[in-house]
């Protein structure tokens, strides 16, 4: 064996952003980012901690999550959802922060803690699918999951990502 | 959060058996049983150490091996197939020790070090469909190695398997 074997394993991805973060910035650029600091420091780290997921990258207003297994991420990202559904009662339509969560299980590639491969990008592209407040899933994240967790799901069937040359189950 | 938490982690299981162990060992016992420790040691643990496996545990004919990646537990389930047919050219037929494996993936529960959950349950299960030499992968594996290993496949359909409460795709 000469080749160089890269380190892979699986994991399931958790991609998240704000829903509208352009618009709420052009509403209050302070506003909105001092409520994301809080968020984070309040909520969605140490929700990430208690079921044990790695923060893998933040952007302005998006992140990329490890977690060993689907059903911690799973459950992360609906408690994730429901506490900020809570915080937003007494808030204003238009000024109310939502996050769009994507979760995909992959054989991802791990390089000095950065993670790669189709895995990390399914995620991404399906996050793009949800809708403010919800949480989307690939095929792969709701098999390692069902019969696990109650949830309520809807089928949104087969979809063609952009640059995934599979389509992708959601 | 009163629950006490298990601790879960998605991992591609590894189940073998050698086909027709009773038979080999009704031919010739303590042959059978040098040749395969034979096996484990010059082939087998060998191999698993390389694609980084774990070997969760072992029986007097079968093992279960654990990998982070179900791209290496499949490179190693080939690996092992191949070099096993290589060892048995000059071996007559009835004397062969030929393998099945089967492999999935699964959100599974590590407690102490072995592992629990349907799984295992379910790589046990499609091992036990697999042909003498043969690899049966389920559809869970195979969405995790496709385009990143190329593979003569064929789809054995959705078979209902023992105890499983959803049908495989194998």
């Amino acid at each position: 064996m000469t080749e160089a074997r890269v380190e892979r394993r699986l994991a399931a991805i958790l991609a998240a952003d704000v829903a509208g973060y352009s618009r709420l910035m052009g509403i209050d650029e302070e506003g909105t980012l001092s409520a994301l600091k809080a968020y984070r420091r309040e909520l969605i780290d140490p929700k990430i901690a208690e079921h044990r997921g790695r923060i893998v990258k933040t952007t302005g207003d998006g992140a990329l999550v490890e977690f060993a297994s689907a059903v911690d991420a799973v459950r992360c990202a609906l408690d994730l959802q429901r506490d900020t559904a809570a915080r937003n009662a007494d808030i204003p339509d238009d000024r109310r922060i939502e996050f769009r969560i994507g979760i995909n299980v992959g054989d991802i590639i791990n390089d000095e803690g950065d993670l790669y491969g189709d895995g990390v990008n399914v995620a991404a592209r399906i996050e793009s699918l949800a809708e403010p407040g919800m949480v989307c899933l690939s095929d792969s994240a709701y098999q390692q999951i069902r019969g696990k967790l109650s949830l309520d799901v809807a089928d949104m069937g087969e979809k063609s990502l952009k640059n995934i040359a599979q389509p992708v189950r959601v």
